[in-house]
């Protein structure tokens, strides 16, 4: 097994042992039930000593994570509601558990989610539901697209995307308030793509990426698989705290959802962002802004425009998700960049995977800034709002004590505290044997997981599915932190 | 700038810096008229001495890809018919020629001529034309699977794949000789994602990767992005010399093409394939087997089934392309794996984007395997093969003395050895101004670039066009070689 040991770091070598464990652990990449090597071949593969791997199990047990039965090994414990995994006897497979991998967390627990039967009601994932998309519309472009250029099927799209499409992709985000040109802009399989490309050109191993604590788990995902050093920076009602950047030394990037923040949806002020873009300057460090919310504004004032927008000499790499907004089933986005890194990123794009599908790309073409977008988005926060309120209204009803929460004005996630010594997975387990898909805030960490938060999104159903949800919600966590 | 160097290496750090620079600039990565960073800095930034950046710079000097203009600096020579690139003094992007990144060659030149005109005859890349490909099937499937479910797009797929699409892919794929479970089948943005899955899981800095040489560039350019040691190995008629294997110490992986092979068209015997498995299974290796043209035997007799089949313990991951055989506007490919590794490539799906567009899933599921899809596989070999001879027939009709080529037996392209002398480059140059793409043969080496190559392509045009193509590339060889 390898794990990504900093032999520089201030960190002892056995909470690092124990600290990218529990990380496998946590995400699901070690699955429950599953056996760990011996403490002689960790510290072989590791190149440590047995004594370090020896306590670094030792503060996993502590922590409940994994079980040493005397005799037959080593395994990650079983928790809640979880399926049994164990491999057989005789497993001709069973070398593989020494293949190294390089992915040392994935959300895999949250990510199989998404094949949650459909019964369960959404309210863990910060999608829109059908019924607010455009699907229509999006549907009539697809056939004219394909009817009008059959032979799209056959060809392959530049690597950077479509000619034409990433014009009318620069000139949507210029009307969103960025600045950026045509060749400015690559089309990416998502926003996620787009933070991966990123990732995969500009941070290495030891880098240290700054990252706001609570931020977006998959992004944490990417930047440790990279083996960046991730530091967790503080937050509050301004976003980033940018002072707390100053006693990172080599900071390489920061990371951040300056606006509608996901889970937050906390927007971070003026003042901070001008901040930010000095410090980079001065720094000669990178910002990855990552806003997939902006059109989501559910309250009278608008945020402030892109902190890509303020940027003069290419600090701000801006990523940015238009199926999240026009329909998740079709995944496209674009990342955008000035001077240099451009190229770069079009390097990595060819390496990842040659090139997003024409087909998506034409079928999002005509629509792509076009009346009838402009129309769904005039549309869209209306109906959000209803939700966001359905739920405020019956955490404001039903919430028991000690539970507190956040009012977005954007964006589709509202973030919980939970009342003390209530544990965050516990209580998603519970949610989803009763039918509610909640996310647990643990993912959110890019240090020690924090227990006591939970996510509730409001996009994916109807206001009175959310009212029941909250309900059920809250009836759950009275009964559970009640003696 | 970063270069990965590798300090416990035989070759010296000098050679190692020309090597790595080599690589970007022949990619395109480093373009054509940049200025590089001086002596001083890059000595600071890979911790070595200025003399050893000095002698580095010295040899690129030598080779020729570097020039040193005294007082302004140092930058990347021109090449014939090449656009100049150079920043404008006083740039405030200036500050990014600082910028680290982690992509050290990614065929960025090659890429970019997916963007060539359509009056260019393209002999360069390995597709299949419209005419041949099964598109109007594909667009009424499309069609229904939308107006079936239209709200697909409104959901995310699971990050492995829908549910139904591994059913199809999984009995495709053992109907073409492979034997997969659905549960061991992923799906992929094209065979391309495959590749990085794999590296990105499986592969770390300094660990020994083995490839063909020649193979395929791009699953070079990601293994080199992972900071691997890849090693080229010697191949002859049989495919890979498998005992050549034993040489390499820590062997992690090795990637290969056994089955018309590109660009060579070799087909590995059976007792390499089973060569090569007793090897890996002897060294805890694992085997990556892209296996993208099996469909296209065009000769008689077809080829063995895939390495995958003869694999009961796991070190095989197949890697398989679908849109290439079905069209490549469509990106779709998959990967399948035994154990406990599909639970880690997973993983990595979700860090790069998060699963594939359930759009494009849906639109193939009704295809894959289908009747309609094995008449389409009936035909195209055909009409390949036609194709493959119009060219052999030409190259002997047409080729200057001292040009030999390959004959496949399968797949879409030939190889060409030239005449002593003639750079592949420049010949590539001189055909693109001529109307004519081609590839040079510098991106498929691994280690130092032949420059005395050239893969030509087949499947894209029709057979009077290929005739005439050769023509021309004979003709431009004979006026490029005649002293």
């Amino acid at each position: 097994m390898y794990l990504a040991l900093d032999r520089h770091s201030n960190e002892r070598l056995t909470l690092q042992i124990k600290r990218l464990l529990a990380d496998r652990i946590h995400s699901g990449l070690l699955a429950e039930g599953e056996q760990l090597p011996t403490v002689r071949a960790l510290a072989r593969d590791l190149r440590v000593s047995p004594v370090t791997v020896m306590e670094g199990y030792a503060a996993l047990e502590a922590a409940g994570l994994i079980l040493r039965h005397r005799g037959r090994g080593i395994f990650v414990s079983r928790r809640e509601s979880a399926p049994t995994v164990r491999a057989p006897a005789n497993d001709p497979l069973a070398w593989q558990q020494e293949v190294a991998d390089y992915v040392p967390r994935a959300m895999a627990g949250a990510i199989q989610r998404y094949e949650l039967p459909t019964t369960v009601l959404p309210m863990h994932s910060a999608t829109i539901s059908a019924d607010l998309l455009p699907i229509q519309d999006l549907l009539s472009d697809l056939r004219h697209a394909v009817l009008n250029d059959p032979s799209l099927l056959g060809r392959y799209s530049p690597v950077s995307g479509d000619a034409r499409l990433r014009e009318a992709m620069a000139a949507y985000l210029n009307s969103t308030g960025a600045r950026v040109t045509s060749s400015e802009v690559l089309i990416t399989q998502g926003a996620q793509q787009g933070i991966d490309l990123v990732a995969r050109t500009f941070v290495g191993p030891g880098d240290a990426v700054a990252v706001e604590s609570p931020t977006y788990p998959p992004a944490i995902d990417v930047l440790k698989a990279r083996g960046a050093r991730v530091v967790p920076v503080r937050t509050d009602g301004e976003g980033l705290c940018v002072e707390a950047l100053e006693e990172i030394p080599d900071l390489r990037l920061v990371y951040l959802i300056p606006t509608f923040h996901n889970p937050t949806g906390t927007v971070m002020s003026q003042r901070r962002l001008r901040d930010l873009l000095t410090l980079a300057r001065e720094r000669r460090a990178l910002i990855l802004e990552d806003d997939p919310w902006r059109e989501t504004t559910l309250d009278a004032s608008p945020p402030p425009p892109p902190l890509q927008s303020l940027d003069t000499d290419g600090h701000v790499i801006y990523v940015k998700s238009v199926s999240k907004i026009v329909g998740v089933g079709i995944r496209l986005g674009a990342v955008a960049a000035r001077g240099r890194l451009m190229r770069r990123l079009a390097a990595a794009k060819a390496i990842s995977d040659g090139g997003a599908a024409l087909l998506t790309q034409l079928a999002v073409l005509p629509f792509l800034g076009s009346p009838r977008m402009m129309r769904h988005l005039r549309r869209l926060p209306g109906a959000l709002r209803e939700r966001r309120d359905a739920v405020l209204q019956a955490l404001a009803v039903h919430a028991p004590r000690g539970v507190t929460w956040t009012r977005p004005a954007g964006g589709l996630s509202i973030w919980l505290t939970l009342p003390p010594g209530l544990h965050s997975d516990r209580l998603q387990a519970r949610a989803e044997a009763g039918g509610l898909a909640v996310t647990s805030g643990t993912g959110f960490f890019a240090g020690e997981p924090e227990t006591g938060h939970l996510r509730v999104c409001f996009g994916a159903a109807p206001p009175e599915d959310l009212s029941r949800g909250v309900a059920l919600l809250c009836e759950l966590i009275g009964s559970m932190t009640t003696p």
